[in-house]
Formats: structure tokens, C-alpha cells, sequence
């Protein structure tokens, strides 16, 4: 069976997952860069973006395993962009220019479906109002066989916890305090139960805490 | 001059320094001992008991940290005791028996002042009506040239916090997600601006955060 993951996920101390205030020039808010600093200096990020150089240490080895054996990612609206409500006809294709990193299809979650829209580099991105379970399905069939990223926003990330569909969840612990914005531990009490943890510190400053479901 | 310090503060994932329902048999509220097992496995803490044993690696380095050079705490009422309000005359002399372990004069914050409390091994309770600089003006006329420790709750470090009278701040970040009590955060937006921040994993699974305040 192919398993559901969560990489690269920052939380602040306070444990926002996003800053206050998105907006177009601002996809994480008030937070800014703060949150994805450690991720941008990584040689896997630069990479990304056509560059080289980078930190090869324990920030880019969690950097680097957001990609293998993916087949498919589930994002929440709030991270496809800043619109709310019905789509704006603003052509919008999301925060990542006209090739994605993704190279999958993609499920952007929202209560108003429209037509998909196929990018350069094998990136689909397919917009539907579906519950968690109901996502997951739809990202196994497009994908058999290989594994889902759930790839945020905060909301997206909870609600897929909530419903107990994520076998490992990769948190990174950002020494900032927020104070403002979107937390991602809210309504999951006790959530520790049903993973075994693993914590290992970057001399970046930042925190991986790997998150594995205990067997069933 | 002498230097305030928070030692062994532990807080949750979600940023709690204590859970909700603090009585007389839960200090920790619903937390209970989950916020300071790591402490109460550490070789410090069973020494302190008159046991032997216990853990003797990081968790018990900085545990041990939290005596020397102190000569007085400062802690608020809720650390004291679960009462509230007027003190009933119910022969309360705080959760540690009759020889607490702090040895040194304690300033406990209320807006309830009453007679001085002094306990066995040299540890003077102090009931103290004050603000935070008030306080230390206080703990350090006491303890001339020594250090003061703020030693809780979670609103008493998080006022020093906000008044900007401390330190160094040890933080230990517990991976439990624990939904309701106090959170050390609150109100603190942007305070890493003012510390240098260490960070040092420890095979128990917590996160040794050391906060020193850069030169003003």
C-alpha cells in the first residue's frame, strides 16, 4: 500500500504553519521567508530553481526526501494562491511560475471545482471539492502504486491528521515566534499516541521531527 | 550583575507550559507528568529525592544547570499551589514537603501577601504583592551578587519575558501535543530578535532550546 506524507513542514515555536495576512506577494504572510529559510539555503532547493551551491548537511537530506516514490500531491486551496471565494478570472497558475516543481498531478482542494490545468513539466493541477478521504482516493487512482505528499497548506495538513490519514508526518521547528496566523496543532490532542517520533537538531537552528504511524 | 534565568522550562508542541485543571493532586493539570518525565529520569532530579540512578546524559546536564549560582526564585503563585484567591487556612507550604529543594529565599507573586513561610534546608517563602522589576529589586536585595531564577508557572516566565528581564531561557520542547492550559508564547511575537538561540537534541526525544539575550 502506498503511504501519505507530509515533508518539510515549518511550524514556528508558537506552532503557526503560516503567518497572518497571505496575499499575493506574501504566500506565507506575515512570516515571510522566516519559516523557509533553513529549506532555501539547501542544495535541493537551489537545485530546484536552476542553481547550484547550497547546504548539503541534515536540512538538505530532509530537503531532498519531499521527492522520491511521490506519485501525486493533495494541497489545500490556500496553497495553490490567495483568492478566496469563486475564481477570479486574474489567470492564475498558482505561486510557481509555468513549471512547477511538482511534476505529478495535483489535487487542490476547494469548494469550487473547475478545469484542470496542465503545466509544463508534467504538473496537472485538478481542483475539487472533496472530503480528505475522498481526495486520497481520487490521488491513488491517478497515481497506483506510488505514494501521496499532502503538501500543506496548515488547514490541509490538519484536516488530513484529523482524519488519521497520514503515515509520516516531517515537522521542522523553526526558532521564531510568530504569533499570528495559522497553528497546526489545534484540535489534535494526544496526536503523539499514534506516531513513534524521531527529533534530530540542525546546527541551522531549525528541528526535524519525523513523525511515523505506529502500526494499526 | 547578577543574571536572571529560567531553567528546565518545559513546554508541549502546541507551547504549553502546563495543561488545564491545575488541583491539588495535578500541578501539571491534565498534562500530569508528561511535560517532566524527562526530568524526573534524570540522575539531578533523583538525587533531589534521595535516590540513586537516573539518567546522566544531556537531559541531566541541563538538568543540573538550575542550581548553581542561584541565590533566590521568584515564582508565581500557581507554581506555590493550586489554591486561588484569599488563602484559605488549609497548611499549604507548597508541592515539595517539608524541606523544599530550592535551599535559598523564594519571592512567590500574589495579590495576596501574608507572613513569611520558612521551611526546613533553608528555603524562606516570601508572599509579595509586585511587578516583575519590582520582584527582582526584591530577590536581588536578598541574594546580593547571585543569580535569580524564575521558576514558573507559565504566566510568571511569560511576564519576565514580556518586561525583558530575562537572561538566558532554557526551554524543552516535549513532543506531546497537549490542546488546553497555558502557553508560554502568547504575546511574544518576534522575541527571538532579542536572543541567541541553541539548540541541542536529546535521545529522549526533547529539545534543549537555550535563549541568551544579545548585548543591548
Amino acid at each position: 500500500m502506498s503511504t501519505v506524507r507530509v515533508h518539510n513542514f515549518a511550524i514556528s515555536l508558537d506552532g503557526y504553519g503560516a503567518g497572518a495576512d497571505q496575499s499575493l506577494d506574501r504566500p506565507f504572510g506575515h512570516a515571510d521567508g522566516r519559516l523557509m529559510g533553513w529549506f532555501a539555503a539547501t542544495a535541493t532547493f537551489r537545485a530546484m530553481q536552476g542553481a547550484s551551491g547550497g547546504t548539503t548537511g541534515v536540512d538538505d537530506e530532509f530537503a531532498r526526501a519531499w521527492g522520491p516514490d511521490i506519485g501525486v500531491e493533495i494541497m489545500g486551496r490556500n496553497k495553490f494562491g490567495p483568492q478566496r471565494g469563486p475564481w477570479p478570472d486574474d489567470g492564475w497558475t498558482g505561486w510557481w511560475g509555468q513549471e512547477p516543481p511538482f511534476h505529478t498531478p495535483v489535487f487542490v482542494l476547494t469548494h469550487h471545482p473547475r478545469e484542470p490545468l496542465e503545466m509544463a513539466g508534467g504538473t496537472i493541477f485538478h481542483f475539487v471539492d472533496a472530503t480528505p478521504a475522498e481526495a486520497l482516493e481520487l490521488a491513488r487512482q491517478a497515481a497506483p502504486g506510488r505514494d501521496v505528499r499532502i503538501g500543506g497548506g496548515v488547514e490541509t495538513v490538519r484536516e488530513f491528521l484529523l482524519a488519521d490519514l497520514v503515515d509520516h508526518l516531517r515537522v521542522v521547528e523553526v526558532p521564531i515566534v510568530l504569533g499570528r496566523g495559522e497553528r497546526l496543532w489545534d484540535g489534535l490532542e494526544g496526536i503523539e499516541e499514534r506516531f513513534a517520533v524521531e527529533t534530530v537538531a540542525s546546527p541551522s537552528g531549525v528541528v526535524h521531527r519525523t513523525f511515523s504511524r505506529v502500526a494499526r
